[in-house]
């Protein structure tokens, strides 16, 4: 994604209470952010955050947290969401982050939307968010049952995941190879989603979830 | 698949030696047929026979069956085969017979290559070849460990029978979306998969192994 430069990124960024200043602060004590111990939901790449904050507005009794490492796209997610939601925040970090922001066990369901696929080069497999040793950290954050729900309009990339989690031993469902035509119900739509289903390409999804 | 009536079609199943005449007469003892302990791999839906043919030619240490329902189709695969294989037959006979031409564990591998897809109509999803209830059967006629390979170029079938495998917790491997130009080597083709992968269409393939 080309991202385009915004003079108000970041003093949004500062002044935005959905923006977390310091991702390293919660390890281990992420309910107590959120004054309660509800589910905790992550979204990996949220982008300019419409997914995120549609469903975080369905299920206020889920915590929300919505990771990018874009600064100039999360400010755009931040100002959106303000608000209008009390059950979610925003985290400007890297996934290789991941285990210094979240203890073992604190995160129920992790959502992976139209990741870069990084299909170019054989080489940069090990960028793409469902590569297999990222699988392995995902779980260890995760709890037992917890799911990861996987889109991507991306042919070769969603190849790639079912053979990833495949190897790692997931448990997978509903995997559907056309979204939009599945008869799959509630589903919620991101910026990048509407866009390109809208000129006829076809999206996939699954949902997977770790074996104890 | 359009069946071409033979004049010569009875005549050859009753005269070609690698026809066997009585489905059920091997139950429990394959071994016995073929004068060896070797490991039995199956194709259901064998067609003309070109895809188990040449798979064993070249696994003389392995015994081959070939099934498939239509006697106008078997009769070629059963004259192409004369003479050039000592450790294949074939069985003119229907997947539901399975269970009484097959004892429990007998079954090392099954190749389910381009099945009729029955897509059309949602109840005929019973009908294909990897509806969980037949994996079912498969299972128990299977050695631990043993493995299907399946083959499609029907993008609904393909997508219908990863979840079915999933659904059955049946361990997947080796996924692919476009067999052809996927890296995999010694793939052999069936007379089908000549003729529509010649037109650019890609072919679906995967592993799976049944869990103990």
């Amino acid at each position: 994604m080309r991202v385009r430069k915004k003079k108000w990124a970041e003093n949004e960024l500062l002044t935005n209470s959905l923006v977390l200043k310091d991702a390293f602060a919660y390890k281990g004590n992420w309910g107590a952010l959120f004054g309660n111990n509800n589910p905790i939901y992550l979204e990996i790449g949220c982008g300019k955050g419409k997914f995120i904050r549609e469903t975080a507005c369905l299920n206020p009794d889920i915590n929300f947290i919505g990771l990018e490492k874009e600064r100039h796209v999360i400010c755009t997610a931040a100002r959106e969401a303000k608000g209008s939601v009390n059950n979610l925040y925003f985290l400007c970090s890297d996934v290789k982050d991941l285990e210094d922001i979240f203890g073992g066990r604190e995160i129920s369901r992790i959502y992976i939307n139209f990741c870069d696929p990084w299909t170019n080069k054989r080489k940069w497999a090990k960028r793409r968010l469902t590569y297999a040793a990222f699988l392995d950290v995902y779980k260890k954050l995760m709890l037992e049952g917890g799911e990861i729900h996987f889109k991507t309009d991306n042919t070769k990339l969603f190849e790639f995941s079912l053979n990833q989690f495949c190897e790692r031993d997931w448990k997978l469902r509903g995997i559907t190879f056309d979204l939009h035509n599945s008869g799959i119900e509630g589903n919620i739509m991101t910026e990048y989603e509407q866009k390109f289903s809208s000129i006829g390409m076809n999206i996939y999804r699954l949902e997977a979830s770790s074996r104890p």
